[in-house]
C-alpha cells in the first residue's frame, strides 16, 4: 500500500484496506458489546463524567472487533484516539474501516510488510505539532520501544550530531526502527523527547513487553510509568499477577481460538489425529485441553517436572519431541522460549503435518531454518496457511501463520468474551494513570493493581453467564480471617 | 448469475462462480486426498482397471472439496461425471473451479437462488442428445425426484396433452420443478423418458432421501434399482445400517462442524454459555458432546425416553423447550423433524441469542413465521449470518444459514477424513450399481450393501490414524462364532 | 459350610452366611429401592392385584441389595420366590440375609465353591413335593441348564437305565452338574421331568445365557418358552434388544463399576496410569470411559475395525496387546471371547500391574495357565485380590477376583439405579409369561419384548432424575410417521 | 478399648486395634511402596547413610497405609518413631498393626473416641523419662497444640499453683486436652517443658496446621520451628507454596477419593445425579472435575467472583445453595470455612440426598444443629454412613463420616501416589531440621522449603509414569532467563 495518510469527512486521519467494510465491521461490533459485558459496564459507569476529557490514548495493539469495543470505551470516556496494530497479520480490516470511519484515527490493515508496520506505529503515535500521546496503551512494548529508542537516537545526535545508522545492525526489523528515527530526527530533532514530556504512562499486556518495562526499569532506563496489565514476571521479586488476564487470556482463550484456527485454516479432522503441545503452562494446558476435547491424543514436552506432573494427571503422556516427531500429525508451541521445533524436527514430520505457534514470537518455530533449507518449496495455500516440501521426498509440512501467532492469523484471535477481561483491566488501569497524573503516585517504575480490582473485572462478566455468587456471614468472614466485600484470597493464590 | 452454460477450452461445460479459483481448490484438492484415505485406496485398488469406462455418472451432491475428491475418483475410475450441488449454499467455489477446469461438468455456486438451483439440478443431468447419466449419486433425492417428476407429467402429457401447471401447487420449489418440466416438455416429450430408459441406478446419500426411496418403493412407482448409503429407516422391515455413514457422518462429523460452523460465524465463546440441542439422536449427541466439551452447559430436549436417558447419563438434563427458551444462549436443532423452534419460542429468547440447524431441512426452524412476523427487522451481519430483531424491544437474535445446515452454510462442512467414510461407501455403491447392470441382480428396489463392506471402509481408514487390529485365533473366532476375517458383528449391532 | 438347609420361624428355607446381617442388609435395600424408580412403579401398579398369587418364582441371579429390591417385588406382587446367585463370589451377605429372614428362600453367599454353588441351584429350583416353579429368572442360565441336562439324563436313565458319569468329562464344572442330577435321579427318576411339567417360562438376563437358548431353540431341544430381556444375538436373524438393558447396564453400569472395584481391590492411583482395555464394544466403551475420566491414558485392542475406528475418533489409540504389555499398569478384558491375556502377555508385565476381567467368564484371562506356571506364587491381599509373582524375577501381577467379573468381586456390582432399568424388564417378561401361561401365545421358543416396553422402563426411570420429556405434536408425529405415545424409533434403531 | 499400652515382644509399646492384622497390612504396605516412588527414593539415596540416627520422631497424621511407608521411610533413614492418628476415623487397622509388629510404637485404631484420640496423642509424645521428640510431623497441629498448651498450663502452675480446668471451657475437645494436661502435671510439672527443650522442630502437613502457626509466631508464642509443609496462607506476606502438596494432594487427591467414598459408603450411581460441590478452590475443582466425568451435573457454590468465573469457563453453573437445595442429590462441602450446610438446607433436602464434607473440619456441615433437631432421629446404616430423618416427614438425609473428611472416613484417603509427593516434602523437611539443629538457622519461626526441592519431589515421581523431560539448551535458558536444571517458574507462579 501508498504509505499515505487519508482522511476521513471529518478530517480524522486514517490508513486502513477498504473503508467501504465500515459497516461490516459496525455490526459485529455490535455483536462483540454484548459478550464484551466487563467493557459495557465501564461506560455505564464512567461514561456520563468524561474522566479522559482532554486525554490523548495512542494503542498499539491487534486492530481487531474486540479491540474497536476497547477504543470506543476510551472514547466513549472522553478520550481522543490513535491507533495501530502491533502484529502485522492481525488486523481485521472490517474492524479497522468502522473505527476510521466513526472513532479514532487508525493506521491497521491485515498483512502489512515490516516496514509498513513501523510506518503505523509511528503514525499513531505521531499527533501532530503538540507531540506524543498523553497514555499509551500497549501489546508487546513497541510503541513504548520506538519511544525509547527515539530519545535514546536524539540524545546521541545533540551529543555527536550522529544520525541512527540501519547499517550498524543485522536486524532486519530494528533496522527499520532505526530508519524511521532517522527520517524523524531530520524533521524535528526533539519528536520523542516531546513525546517523553508529555506521556502521563502506558499500560503493557503482554509478558513480552512486561519483560521489555521490568529490563528498563532494572537499568534505570525507564522513561515513564508503566502499569503491568499481564502477568508480572521479574526475578527479583514477587508480583502480583492480573488473573483475570493472565488465566482466561492464555488457558480459555487458546482452548477456543487453538482449534478456531486449525480448523479455517486447515479444515482438518482432530478427532482420531496425534497432537504435540510444545509446553504445558497456561496456554499449553489450554491448548492440550481443546485438541483432547476434540477427539485428539495428545502429547506434551516439557522441561519443567511439576508441569510434566500436571500433564500425566490428566492422562497426557509427557515426552521429549525427538521421540514422537515422526509420528504426530499436529505440533503446537506455546512455551515463550526460542527453537522449540527446528527445521531438523520438520524434516522428519509426516507428510502434512500441521506446525503451528499459540505461544510468542515466531522463533519458537524455526522459520528461518525452514526458509533457507536448500532445495525447499513454498506453496501457499491460502493466506497464512502454506505448504513447505523438502526437496527429493515431496513430503511437506503446513505451518500457519508463517510461525506466527495462529490464532490471531488464521482465526480471529481470542472470542469478545474472554477479551472484555483482559480490556477491562487496561481501561482500569488507564483511568488510574490519567487521575494520578499530577499527584506524583506513579514514578518512572513499573506497576500492578491491586487485587480487589481483579475481582472486580471477573465479577463484571457474571451476570452475562447466569451466575450468583454466595455472600460471606460476618462471621464466616472473620473465620477465615478476610472481609466480607473480599478480596478472598492471597495475594499469591494460585487460582 | 446469468444462467448460460460455459465451456472449457476441452469443450467440457460449466457454471461457477470463478474459475480463477481454480489453482486455490486444487490446493485444497490435494490436502484433502491425504485426510481421504478411503478414497485414496479405492483409486489404487480400482483405478489401472478402469471399471467406470463408458460410464456416465451424474452427481447431486453438496460441491466441496471433499467432494472433489470423490469426483475425481470416479473419473480415475474410468466414469465421465456432471455435478451440481445438492443445497443452494453449500458450494465451495473454489471446489467447483477446479473440478469445472480439470476433471468433471460442474453447475453449483454458493448462494444459489433456488431457480439457479433447479437449472443446476437439471444441467447436471442432461448429457445431450445421448440422454441421461448411468448412474445417479443422490444427496437428499432431488435429482431422482426431477426424473420420477418429469416422467410422471410426460405420462399425464402423453395421455391428455396437458402440461404441468406450476401455478397448481403453493410450494415454490415444486412450482420451480414444474416449470422446468414444463419447459423441457415443450423441447423433446420424451426428454425424462430417455433418462429413465438409460439409468442403471442411483445411490442415495441421506435419510431424507432413502425416505423418499422407500416411499416410491412402496407404491410402486421406483422407476429404477437404488442403493441405500445412508441407514435404512422403514416401518415394514428391519433393515441394515452403513455404520461407517450413520455414525461417523452424522455423530463425529458434527461434533467437529458445529463449532466450527458457530465460530465462523458469530466468533462467539462457547465456555459458559448455555446451549440447548434439540434432539439427541446421532446428530445431536455430536453437538451435545461439541457443546460441552467447549465449556458450555448442555441441555436437551427429547420425545425419546430412552435417548433422554442417555443424555441424563452424561450429565445432561433433558427439559422441554419452553422450560429453557429463555435462559440459553445457543439454540441448535438436530431432530429431523419439522416445527422445533417457532416464532413464538424466538420471541422470548435473550437478545443475540443464536439459532441455527445441523439436522436436516430449514423447517426444523420456522423461518416461515420469522420472516413474516409483523415488523420484524433482517440486518445481514455477513453471508449466512443474520440478526432478526423484534419490533419494539431491539432484542434481536442471530439465525445461521437462514435455518439451512450450519455446517454447510457457515463452515465447510464435515472434515475431509468423515467424508471419506462416507464416500468411499458411494464409490463402492456405485461400483456394485455398474459391474451389475447387465445382469439383472438389481430390480427397481432399494437395496443395502453388505456388512462386511462396511467393515472393510472403517479399516481403509485406520492406517492414517496409526491403529493396528488385533487378529482372532480361529478358536476364539469359533468360539464366538465369526468368520476370523469378520464381519464380527450381528447385522443389528448397535455399535 | 455344612450343606444343610435352615428354616426360618415361619419354617422357609434358606442357607446363608450369618443372619445376623438382616437388619444391615434391610437398611441398604431401603437406600436402593429409592434408587429403583422402576421396580418401585412395578410395585405400586401391579402390587394391589397380585397378579403373581399362586406362582412359584426360581431365581439364578447374583444375590445383591439390587436382586433384594427385585426380589420384593416379586412377592409385593403376589409371588412365592426361591433363590440362588449365579456366581460364587457375587452374593452379598447381609442382602441374602435380609432376603431370607423377610422375604423368600435364599441359597447364596459370598465365595462358594463350585460344589456349593450347584448345590444352591438345585435348591432354588427344588420347590418339594410339588416338583418346580412355574417361573424362572435366569442369569447366564445355570438353572436353565440344570433342568434341561436333568430331563436329557432322566431320559437316557429310562431309556438304558444309565446314571449320568461324571467321570465322563473333563469339564470339573460339568462333573458337579452331573453328580447333582444323578443323586437326584436316585431319589426321584422324574424329578426334572416334573419341573419340565410345571415350567411356565424363563427370563434370561445374559447374553451368554441367551445365546445357550438360541442353541437349543435352534437344535429343538428347548423345554420351555423364554423371553430374551437382554440383547440377542443370533447369526440367522435380526431379534429386537432391550436397550435398557444393553446399553444401560453395560456401558454405563461398567463405566461406573470398573473404577469402583479398581479402588476397592487396590487403593491404587488411576490418574498417570496407563490402561488397556481389552475390546471396545459397550463394556469396553464404558471401561475406557472411566479410566480416561480418572486420569488414565487408555489404549484399546480391537478385531473389528468399526469399533477400532470409534476409539480413535475418541482419542484412544488401538493396539495389538503384543505393543503394549510392558507399558501398561491397568489390563480390563471385556471381549465375551476367551484366551485375551494368556500367561506369556502376563509375564512381560510391569511389576503390580493390574489385570481384571469385566467381560465375561473367567476364560478372559489365562488363569489356568498363570496357575500352572511352574514355580508361580500366589500371595493373597485380600480376599478378590491376589498377587502373583512369577519365579526369579520377584516381579508379580496382581489379579483380582481371580479373572472373574472384577466389579462384583471387587465391588457391588453395578449401582441400583442401572439394575433398576434391567429388573424392571425382568418384571414385565415374568408377568406376561405368567398372563398367557394358559393362552398358547408362547412356544418353546425364545421371544423378546416389544419395544414400546423398553421406551415404558426408560420413562419410568426420567422422574427420579428430573428430567421431563417433549412431546410430539400429531402434526410432528405424522411428519415423522410415528405414533405420538411412540415407539419413536425403528427397531434396528442403534442408539 | 481399655488405654492400656502393649508391648511387643521386643519391648516396643504400641495400642492397636488387632495386632494380627499386620500381616495384611504388610502385604499392602508393599503394594504401596510400588506407588510411592519419591519415598522410595528417599530410602535408596539417604539410607545408606542413616542421617536421622538418634533421633525420635513423633508424628500426629493419619494411620494409613501411606504413613505406614513414611515412617517406615523414617527408620529406614535411623529415626526412632513413635506415631498417633491425627483424626479419629482415619486409621487404617491393618495398617497400624504392622507397623506396630514391625517399625514404630502406634497408638491408634479406626474410630477413637475424643477421650481416647488425645490419649494416643499424648502417647504419641512421650518417649519416657528421656523427655519427649526431637522431632514432630503433624498434620492438623494437634500435637504443636498439646506441647503449648502443656508448657503454658505449667507455666500458670508454676506461677499461682492453679491446675488447668476442663470446666472452664464449653469447647468438649478442649476440656479434654486440659484434663490430659491436668493429669500429666501432676506427676511431672516439667513434663511439657522437657519436651519443649529437646525439640528441635515440627513439619506441618494441613493448611489449618500452618494457620495456627502463623498465628502463634505473630503472637510470639511459637516454641520451637516449624516448617510449612503446606500452602502457606498468611495475610501479611508473600509465602512459597508446595504445589506438589497443595495441587496434588488436594486437586488430584480429591479427585480420586470423592467418588471412592461415595461408591463406598452408599453405592450410589453418580451418573445422571445433581451434585452441588460448595466451594471451588483446589479441593473443589478437583470434586467437581470427579463428579462431572462421572455423568453427574455439577453446581458450584462460590463467593469469589474469580473462582466462580473459572467453574463457567468449565460449564458449571455458579448458584447459591439456597436456589439449589431441594433439587440435588449430592451435597460436598469444600471450602475450609465454617457454616456451610446448615440444618435449615438440609431440611429442604430430597429424601436420601447426600450431604459430605471433604474439605476441612466437621462445621462446614452444621452437624451440631442436625444433632439436636427435635425429633430427628439418626440410623446408622454402617459405619460412617448415617440417615437422619426429620420428624413427620419420614425423609432422610444422609450424612457421610459424620461430617468429617469422608475420602477418611469412607475410604482409604488419597490414593498412595498423591501421598507419596506429599510425604517425600515431609520427609527433607524433617531431614532439613535435623541437619541444621545446631546451626541455628532455624529460629522459632514458621519456614518454607525453597522450590527447586518442589521440583525434585515432582521429578522423583515421573519415571513411574514413563514421563521424560526434555532439557532446555543453554541458549534457551539464557533466553527466559533461568538456569538449566531450574527452579524453572518464578515463586509466584501459578500452576
Amino acid at each position: 500500500m501508498a504509505l499515505i495518510v487519508e482522511k476521513t469527512s471529518t478530517g480524522r486521519e486514517y490508513k486502513v484496506k477498504d473503508l467501504s467494510q465500515a459497516d461490516f465491521g459496525r455490526l459485529e461490533i455490535e455483536l462483540a458489546e454484548v459478550e464484551m459485558p466487563g467493557l459495557m459496564a465501564c461506560r455505564s459507569e464512567y461514561g456520563p463524567s468524561k474522566p479522559f476529557a482532554g486525554a490523548r490514548i495512542s494503542g498499539s495493539l491487534h486492530m481487531t472487533i474486540q479491540t474497536a469495543v476497547l477504543i470506543e470505551t476510551l472514547t466513549a470516556l472522553g478520550a481522543e484516539v490513535r491507533w495501530c496494530s502491533c502484529n502485522i497479520f492481525s488486523t481485521q480490516d472490517h474492524a479497522a474501516a468502522a473505527i476510521a470511519r466513526d472513532s479514532a484515527a487508525v493506521f491497521a490493515w491485515k498483512g502489512e510488510t515490516l516496514a509498513e508496520y513501523w510506518w503505523c506505529t509511528e503514525r499513531a503515535l505521531d499527533w501532530g505539532t503538540g507531540g506524543g500521546p498523553d497514555l499509551i496503551v500497549d501489546d508487546g512494548g513497541d510503541a513504548t520501544l520506538l519511544i525509547h529508542e527515539g530519545v535514546k537516537a536524539e540524545e546521541e545526535y545533540e551529543k555527536s550530531g550522529k544520525l541512527p545508522d540501519p547499517a550498524s545492525t543485522d536486524n532486519v526489523e530494528f533496522q527499520l526502527v532505526l530508519g524511521i528515527i532517522r527520517d524523524g530526527l531530520k524533521v524535528d530533532p526533539k519528536k520523542y523527547h516531546k513525546m517523553k514530556e508529555r506521556l502521563v504512562g502506558v499500560s503493557e499486556e503482554t509478558t513480552t513487553g512486561v519483560k521489555r518495562l521490568y529490563q528498563m526499569q532494572a537499568s534505570g532506563s525507564l522513561l515513564f510509568p508503566a502499569i503491568n496489565v499481564n502477568d508480572s514476571v521479574t526475578k527479583s521479586k514477587l508480583l502480583w499477577e492480573h488473573i483475570t488476564d493472565a488465566v482466561f487470556d492464555n488457558l480459555y482463550g487458546c482452548r477456543h481460538s487453538l482449534p478456531d484456527g486449525l480448523m479455517r485454516a486447515t479444515d482438518v479432522m482432530i478427532a482420531g489425529k496425534v497432537g504435540v503441545v510444545c509446553g504445558y503452562g497456561d496456554v499449553g494446558k489450554g491448548c492440550a485441553a481443546a485438541l483432547k476435547q476434540a477427539g485428539a491424543r495428545v502429547i506434551v514436552t516439557e522441561i519443567d517436572p511439576i508441569c510434566a506432573l500436571q500433564a500425566l494427571m490428566e492422562g497426557i503422556p509427557v515426552l521429549p519431541l525427538e521421540d514422537v516427531v515422526a509420528e504426530a500429525d499436529i505440533f503446537v508451541t506455546t512455551t515463550g522460549n526460542k527453537d522449540i521445533i527446528m527445521v531438523d524436527h520438520m524434516k522428519k514430520m509426516k507428510n502434512n503435518a500441521i506446525v503451528c505457534n499459540i505461544g510468542h514470537f515466531d522463533n519458537e518455530i524455526d522459520m528461518h531454518g525452514l526458509e533457507t533449507y536448500p532445495g525447499i518449496k513454498r506453496i501457499t495455500i491460502k493466506p497464512q496457511t502454506d505448504r513447505w516440501v523438502f526437496p527429493k521426498t515431496n513430503s511437506g509440512i503446513i505451518v500457519l501463520a508463517e510461525g506466527r501467532l495462529m490464532n490471531l492469523g488464521c482465526a480471529t484471535g481470542h472470542p469478545s468474551f474472554v477479551m472484555s477481561c483482559s480490556f477491562t483491566n487496561q481501561v482500569i488501569a488507564q483511568l488510574e494513570l490519567w487521575k494520578e497524573r499530577k499527584s506524583g503516585k506513579y514514578e518512572k517504575k513499573v506497576y500492578v493493581l491491586p487485587k480487589h480490582l481483579d475481582e472486580k473485572v471477573a465479577a463484571l462478566h457474571l451476570g452475562k453467564l447466569g451466575a450468583k455468587l454466595t455472600k460471606l456471614t460476618p462471621e464466616q468472614a472473620e473465620y477465615i480471617n478476610v472481609a466480607v466485600e473480599g478480596p478472598y484470597k492471597p495475594a499469591h493464590y494460585r487460582y
